[in-house]
């Protein structure tokens, strides 16, 4: 539980009110092996959710879709994608200057 | 011209055959900078095409979004997407051992 925990609060950095709570079916992506965000999707699902999230930023968008082709060929094959999008979202930098970067947002569902 | 084809020749190494003349509407993400791709895309809508494909594998598929998100945002408004998918394929590697790889494909319509 800690573990999941952990792996929603990665990568939230601009945006942290609200999540811990009310959304607790969104994996953020960030910078831990895939498999660790595998075992948080698989974990949710687990637990009695019916629709998980895997969210990510820049980089980390190549592994959202490495985790969930993981999630739907080899550990719940009842599981199907729902919906996938994609949107640029604007960060603000410590300096004040803002910058683009692209997010993924990949639903899946029993 | 001579770009376009360098682009579209990128990343196609266990899949050569019959791309070049058949399906030229396909922009597929390599290692080049981001803009290089968005140009090839942009060409290719500017050059008659009423569908590009833009294909990822691995790392490059944050490319992949990045390139999507400049191209409809601030190149060509009109464009939309029509479809997005992603997949697993398994590669050969030269020692003859397999892995898998995600793959995306972001179709752009006119």
């Amino acid at each position: 539980m800690a573990d999941e925990m952990n792996v929603a609060n990665d990568e939230t950095r601009t945006e942290e009110e609200g999540r811990k709570t009310n959304e607790t079916n969104i994996v953020y992506i960030g910078k831990k092996p895939t498999m660790n965000y595998v075992l948080a999707v698989v974990t949710q699902f687990n637990n009695g959710m019916n629709e998980v999230s895997i969210k990510a930023r820049g980089n980390s968008i190549s592994k959202a879709v490495d985790v969930k082709e993981i999630v739907i060929n080899k550990f719940l094959t009842d599981v199907k994608q729902k919906d996938i999008s994609t949107a640029s979202e604007e960060l603000t930098n410590e300096d004040g200057s803002k910058s683009k970067v692209s997010s993924i947002n990949i639903t899946l569902m029993k």
